[in-house]
């Protein structure tokens, strides 16, 4: 089993180049080109994390779920938010079935 | 901090609903339509994203990267995958910049 | 040949039920549920135009792009917009090559 | 009112693009990368209209949606298909509104 902790790092290290000069790195720079460059991004990755899954190619899945998280997770710095903060939404659901949850949400 | 074992524990629960009754519960019932259905979600879930982003809603944009990640564990269940496959994608990642990552795979 | 005037009887159908009452029609109702709804069945009949692509279906394929355009037009309508104003882009676009006029976009 | 028949023109333009050099053209080099890079374009372009229009800039929600059935156009002639195709799939469904449309498609 990986050290799950590893979420934690790429966070910490996302953070770290919020404020830093957008031509030190990739993530510096989608940070300095903002909200839109960040969302198309994630977009991006979600659909070919479904273009791998239409190969059925799962290590092409696993690398496009990965894009796909870690570009979430700039946008949930962008935002000033972390992966504790989805974490903590997952935690809330946990014991509510999908199908209760949905219930519970769209049921005001 | 919160304990971020909850990750495998929704990949758990997830994956014991694979083979279940369609009926019995929202996960079962996407598992049972199919690639293209659970796809689909993740598409929604991405779109939502960017909507929630675009509005500056923090609480929204938090609930909707836990709807992306959930689905996103699905699409990974579906394919007899789990969040451990994408963690060890991170951590081969770790100490690669972006930069260098987007260069070591377009470059290779 | 098709008549092509179909996509203005079309943009003007949808027009028309932009004041109605939301129960009378499906675009009725997605008028007024409002940008979010729209913008998600834009979101979920681009990723269904994706995977009827990668599934070779040319006849799905077909079916999902008029779903997009639809769909497109219902937003256009949404803003106060119709067909004419991407027939009118499309004009301006004339004899600009893509490349150029992603420099002209871009370069600007 | 703008001549419809433009879009014919960008279809013939696409298509006469098809078998090009890749260096000779954005369009040509499109084709010559295949289905995924074609996708992926049809994915960035609803990412780009959705932004567009949460931004409720309308000179803005124009030009992605034209560039959204832009290359909408080049996965039909991807595929062998044209904006006839389209055009006669809208024709068939006229007259059928939008809820008895889903109706007659989930009910088949």
């Amino acid at each position: 089993m990986i050290d799950i902790e590893v979420l934690r790092r790429v966070a910490q290290t996302i953070a770290e180049r919020k404020g830093a000069d957008p031509s030190s790195s990739y993530v510096s720079s989608l940070f300095h080109k903002g909200t839109d460059a960040i969302c198309k991004k994630v977009a991006e990755e979600a659909a070919e994390t479904i273009m791998a899954s239409k190969d059925g190619d799962v290590g092409h899945v696993v690398r496009e779920v990965c894009d796909l998280w870690f570009h979430s997770m700039v946008l949930l710095a962008h935002h000033g938010l972390t992966v504790e903060d989805v974490l903590h939404e997952f935690r809330r659901r946990e014991g509510i079935s999908g199908i209760d949850e949905k219930r519970s949400r769209t049921g005001g």
